[in-house]
């Protein structure tokens, strides 16, 4: 085939077309990335990172969390509002979505948000402040909340609408923000209110197009789950169809506030001890090390530079490439305490089984917290709990409830390392049920959670947890500690249910025996009675030993 | 629990602590989003990027691509470099990944890049021509080859190596580039080259953590079937262990050149619409549907307009939110032509089975590149391809081969479309095995590619297509027509072997017969040939009849 010329490109024309690209519009174009692939997904994403940023801040600042959700129905799209797509092969294609309009109010008893803050916070993706430190929290990429306001935006039009007030004294103040797709920055508008009926906290709504189930991956089954997980928490919720339903909190404790901790010097790749180097305000190697790091004494910082051969007053910034080679090999070969794990807020035994035991009917209840753990210099904790019995569906594989840091995770169950530490835990040990590599079956709820300053999800979206071994490994202890107990239980309710058929055959036939005794060996009635009150009596015997 | 105040933060005190996030940090430490999750895919990942962007800028200058990649150890990590960490449970936890350091070459004879780009192309995440346009093209998002030079530099502390020549009577230039994390900004260093053994193109090279193998998911598997999807195109690999493989060219034949098209107005979102009316240097709402859209003719811009309510002349920058949304819908409701697909460039039939049967020694190959069609306003183009029988293993699931635009995608099969529709096609149908709802078992390979001006990825990393329904019909209907096809071969074949095997039992058994019935009936020698021969007639009739 022969081509003209004009046709192709040459560097330069190339280079003319080349730009940068806004991280917002790079989001907006792929929001599945995000959690907003479809209209049910949209709503669930869209409360939970408004509910994960209210109980993040009332944590932060002391407060017991008193939270409500409220979805209602937007004037509905007019009828035959669909795409007529032909595709290519003449056939008419579906709708997009069959969609409705919501608009999703959240609002908390939180400190409020400072007014400057506002607009950037949920006007710029990829701002805020969980992202630099490592500290256990629910949000920890600075893009959740201001993603579903780019949704909103996208789907609706509409701005993010937020009142916020930072104490009784403080005047409200409400905001419309949108994110300017092209810059990634905030464009808002801002008035300040005589009154509002909260003394303090947040109120965060968005209008978007979404769809409201009631059942399955829903807000109420995500609600339902976040207050298992946040006993402390209260939450009130009205959906759309005029229902309100209301989870009391079942402790008034508020959960240990997590502590922030250095990076571990095991975690930190290469590139980014250059980078550190380059950045400290240290002005010695020794003492980079001591400060930007958890768990390097001076004697350890010595024992590394020692071996990385760099004298210890050498000036960070100065240090080579070819040395910071050295010196992080070095840090590989020496031997440092494991992080501080007293960072890491775990739910606690009791709270976890508490909160099982409010939202599910069950007949025996266990749970089991492991002791902190580490990944690629990363400390993190697994929690489990069971309930079993019951009114739980007795037919079908285990509910397992996933969750990080407090957070309920519904969806990409079959991605995330918590499903296959299920999957592949052996609970034929146990007494139950299990297809080969799959979750067992019984009337069984499962609870997984794993507490860390830095939750490695397998997406931006946050639906599952990568499958790092050491993680694998902590939920598999923690869910054979529960197995064990559940097993106890499940024996020793079989061998009851044994013993009560038994006993059933004894009561059942024994009168019958006597009888024909009696027949046979010609036996008054007494007679008859005694000899089936002594051979009862040998019975259990012989059945008891 | 009693928790003294200081351990709570105010509102102001968390505000200081908000700031922007860069998006190189943010991939930096959400790496396995990128497809950097382990050194095995690490390599694989940095080729394939490099890879992408020369095939992709040969065919837009319109040059038969010319490849070489090459693979180099570099000294090796001493002995023991292991992270010795313990877990909190006292056991020691594995290394990071007992991966080495190999430097990764990629070089071609494309059309070279000009100087002033070269720093951002190579150090600023996001940037690039290919993401603002609506254009069949391998790379899309402007992050990949960014992303691998990042990944060097935090494994190795290397900058990317980048040399580059815009033409023969050019000077070669050479340049060093790393991305400064915090700003998502280029730090370079650039030398002119006295000479260079290349008129003309790009080599880059890097220096990265990674592991190399030689089989399963692996740099020869990729470029294995990126030969398959480009048998235009020339590749030369020189593995780590000093061995050389070229896959030759089979085809001297340029693709097409991939059309740029204007976006369709179906596949415009509402907050999209707003944005797009807001930039447009059109001056009335009429003209911004015509130019900014593809198949808006001046007749159906007015049907637009006049059920939206909106004037024709109407200044777009005045346009209201509300009116927004009645255009929005008004565009909805109105039969508006699919948009063009001249844009897609498919293998095509004969190039499809050609790039088989030089990868695939088989019996029967045979091929379907179905019309184009639609998703989301994006038109796609789905082709297949079968081989079968002849060497390939019959006991095995098929071999599954999946491309995206020329691309092959190796990780993530479970999660991609194409994979799906396989599954979900009724094999048995064409004399297959086939498992309930798993990938048919026989001698097989299948190869689906998917064209599209937009590939939706289920992940930055590009490893798996999004299950859209008009898609997955599409492959479907695809892998159906060979399916037809391989069941005539396959059912010839055993009509044939069983004919053959009756043949066998005649032949065999006739002299058996003839021997039988002379003793018997003592017949003559020659009369029991004749016997023999008059059966064998009789026979052979019977069984055709």
């Amino acid at each position: 085939m022969i081509r003209k010329k004009q046709d192709y490109a040459t560097a330069e024309e190339m280079a003319s077309e080349q730009r940068e690209i806004s991280v917002a519009e790079f989001f907006a174009k792929n929001r599945h990335l995000l959690g907003f692939d479809n209209p049910n997904k949209a709503l669930l994403t869209t409360v939970r990172e408004a509910v994960d940023n209210s109980l993040d801040a009332c944590e932060e600042a002391g407060i017991l969390p008193d939270i409500v959700v409220e979805i209602a129905p937007v004037a509905a799209r007019k009828e035959g509002a669909q795409l007529l797509l032909d595709g290519g092969n003449g056939k008419t294609a579906k709708g997009l979505s069959g969609a409705e309009r919501y608009r999703v109010a959240v609002q908390d008893n939180g400190p409020g948000i400072v007014r400057e803050q506002v607009p950037r916070v949920f006007g710029k993706l990829l701002y805020g402040s969980k992202f630099h430190r490592l500290r256990q929290s629910r949000g920890q990429q600075g893009i959740g909340i201001s993603a579903a306001g780019l949704y909103a935006q996208l789907t609706t039009g509409q701005p993010v609408r937020i009142t916020s007030r930072t104490g009784a004294r403080k005047k409200p103040h409400r905001f419309e923000v949108q994110v300017n797709l092209a810059k990634n920055k905030p464009e808002e508008r801002e008035e300040e209110l005589a009154d509002w009926d909260a003394s303090q906290g947040t109120r965060v709504e968005l209008e978007i197009e979404a769809r409201y189930q009631k059942h399955g991956k829903s807000v109420d089954e995500y609600l339902k789950q976040t207050a298992v997980a946040n006993p402390h928490a209260r939450f009130v919720f009205r959906d759309p169809q005029g229902g309100e339903l209301v989870h009391e909190r079942s402790s008034k404790e508020l959960p240990l506030a997590a502590k922030e901790i250095m990076p571990h010097p095991y975690g930190v790749e290469l590139g980014v001890l250059i980078r550190m180097m380059k950045d400290t305000p240290s002005r010695s190697v020794k003492g980079f090390l001591q400060t930007d790091f958890s768990r390097v004494s001076p004697k350890v910082a010595g024992e590394i530079l020692k071996r990385a051969g760099i004298s210890e007053g050498y000036h960070p910034k100065t240090i080579a490439r070819d040395q910071a080679d050295k010196l992080y090999e070095a840090i590989q070969q020496t031997k440092i305490m494991s992080p501080p794990t007293d960072c890491l807020v775990p739910i606690g035994e009791r709270q976890l089984e508490g909160g099982l035991r409010k939202e599910f009917e069950a007949e025996f209840y266990t749970s089991s917290t492991r002791p902190p753990s580490v990944y690629r210099g990363n400390p993190f904790q697994i929690e489990a709990a069971v309930a079993y019995g019951g009114k739980l569906p007795a037919e079908e594989p285990v509910n397992v409830l996933r969750f990080a840091n407090r957070v309920p995770l519904l969806y990409q169950a079959g991605g995330c390392a918590i499903t296959k530490a299920v999957g592949s835990t052996a609970w034929r040990n146990y007494y139950l049920q299990q297809p080969k590599g799959s979750l067992p079956i019984g009337p069984m709820v499962v609870v997984v959670h794993m507490a860390s300053v830095w939750v490695p999800f397998t997406s931006e979206a946050k639906e599952a947890v990568a499958s790092y071994e050491e993680i694998l490994k902590e939920i598999r202890l923690a869910l054979q500690e529960c197995g064990r107990r559940v097993g106890i239980f499940i024996n020793k309710r079989r061998r009851d249910a044994d013993e009560s058929r038994k006993r059933g055959f004894i009561e059942k036939y024994l009168p019958h025996i006597g009888i024909a005794l009696q027949q046979i060996l010609k036996f008054p009635d007494g007679a008859r009675d005694k000899t089936c009150a002594n051979l009862k009596t040998i019975l259990e015997k012989t059945r008891q030993a």
